[in-house]
């Protein structure tokens, strides 16, 4: 029996992480995947320090299993961010959108267990270099601001897994018992679900968000805004006027402008679908219900179980 | 012991299907293929009538086991290389960008099995009313042509293997046995690989364009001319043209146009790496080495192997 090295390092019952999503992952989403038995992230994106400062109280209350803080190093107040995290004697951190040599040391020494999400295996390398504990590998499918080189979660797993020892959590088109195990087909030790989790009953996001998201079908999200910082979301008016000036040459500037701030609160917190950035994945098309971590568990749990019985019996013999 | 399908419907040893490519994969390719026990298909995009007709014979004198021919839908003479396949007692057809309704009644007719090529859910419906015999869904990591909604393989099998009963192939970033063993865990019948093939010692193409690909990393293809027909290749010379009219706003003139005719037989026959289109799937990043046909089934299949083993080992146990 080989170990899962995920579930030994966070003391989970299962290798699955609900990402850390601005305005979708508070205390009360974090906390049902922790007791759930996955490991629940707070997402710190969307949040000033007082707001965090709540949330990391209410999780404290709301759960005695494992659970993290996602922090996307491209908001203000980060330094902030870390102390009070440090403060809070938060155990398990997630840094992204940016270098891991920035922070990683500093919670090193305190103790804390530090993850780092990346798009290609050049940056899995300088993880394992910078020290963190393990990686997410996040591929292209994935909602919300993504890597510039569009690789895939198929392709990419395993460039990753060949890249560094670390131990590898899958993200990206992944929500379902059949992705976890094609992730751990490709090398990974676990998968970081966020759009499956993002429309879940315990989600901070609006219900006009989420209906909009369960009603969407395939190629409703597009991936906009690549001269920038890319970001995957579904269509709407916003990323229509987006694409029409993207396909007529704009340049940075006018991007910029375009987008102004605050679009993703908009859509997600605010239910602004017209004039906000819906972010979600493109495994979107395959979520048609708003249902309870509870029940998300027990159905992936549940659906992988099914596929790997499938796969063991079926009759072709290698 | 559930049956594969897709082995069964062609009588194959493995269900491992190498995909008909342009400029690659004549009699030599596809024999090989399916003298190792997958399914070879001659790529009759890139073969006039004449050299179609040549392939063939030699292609039943190279094997005594099942093959087929590839036939996208968007060159001239469609209608001649239907009847000289008819003629020349081909048993398998695979049919590619365009509608299934084409060709398939008549090819059904003259008691051919039909496969055709899709990237949604809604195509494969359609194929299905159409009367095919069963469906490649192709992912937006594939190399050459490609969809217009860019659904991952990842995101894409699932829907696909929801949306019909048919035997589904997976095709796009599959190019080994962990990729194969994610493919049957989100649903797939069979895998379709082209990349890993189009750079196998028996692939026609140049050595300069196989060279190239397997020299290729992370990050360095890319999906161009989406207004125009989306194609995925190796960034070069060319493609950079492209780019950088498209990131002006060119419109569909001005890029076809700069694409004229005969990129991809200049590229990937021919060896010019600058001017040509050097068409390839994402998972070139992963292929290092030209191998003979037998050696990469040999690593294919004990690599699914190993994998599935160590899945069926690990400690958490649903």
């Amino acid at each position: 029996m080989t170990k899962n090295r995920i579930t030994a390092l966070f003391g989970i019952k299962y290798p699955v992480i609900q990402a850390g999503m601005v305005w979708c992952s508070g205390w009360k989403l974090a906390s049902s995947v922790s007791n759930a038995g996955g490991l629940g992230l707070l997402g710190a994106g969307s949040m000033h320090l007082d707001v965090l400062k709540e949330h990391i109280t209410k999780m404290k209350l709301a759960t005695d299993k494992p659970w993290g803080v996602n922090v996307p190093l491209l908001y203000p107040e980060l330094d902030a961010v870390i102390d009070l995290i440090i403060n809070e004697g938060v155990k398990i951190v997630f840094t992204s959108a940016g270098s891991p040599k920035k922070y990683t040391s500093k919670l090193k020494q305190h103790g804390i267990t530090v993850v780092h999400v990346v798009s290609n295996s050049i940056f899995a390398k300088k993880c394992e270099e910078a020290g963190v504990d393990a990686i997410v590998a996040e591929g292209f499918e994935a909602g919300g601001h993504n890597g510039r080189e569009e690789t895939s979660t198929m392709v990419l797993i395993p460039l990753v897994c060949k890249a560094t020892k670390l131990p590898v959590i899958a993200a990206g088109g992944i929500g379902s018992g059949r992705g976890m195990l094609a992730a751990f087909s490709l090398g990974a030790d676990a998968v970081q679900i966020g759009s499956r989790f993002a429309v879940s009953a315990e989600s901070s996001a609006h219900d006009s968000y989420k209906h909009k998201v369960i009603e969407s079908i395939e190629g409703d999200s597009v991936l906009i805004l690549k001269k920038l910082a890319p970001v995957r979301l579904l269509k709407n008016e916003f990323s229509q006027q987006v694409q029409l000036k993207e396909e007529h040459g704009a340049d940075i500037e006018e991007l910029k402008n375009l987008l102004g701030k605050g679009r993703a609160k908009k859509a997600i917190f605010e239910g602004n679908l017209s004039e906000g950035e819906i972010e979600i994945g493109q495994i979107a098309a395959s979520i048609n219900e708003i249902k309870s971590v509870n029940e998300i568990f027990d159905e992936i749990l549940k659906e992988f179980k099914e596929a790997k019985d499938e796969i063991n019996t079926s009759s072709f013999i290698f």
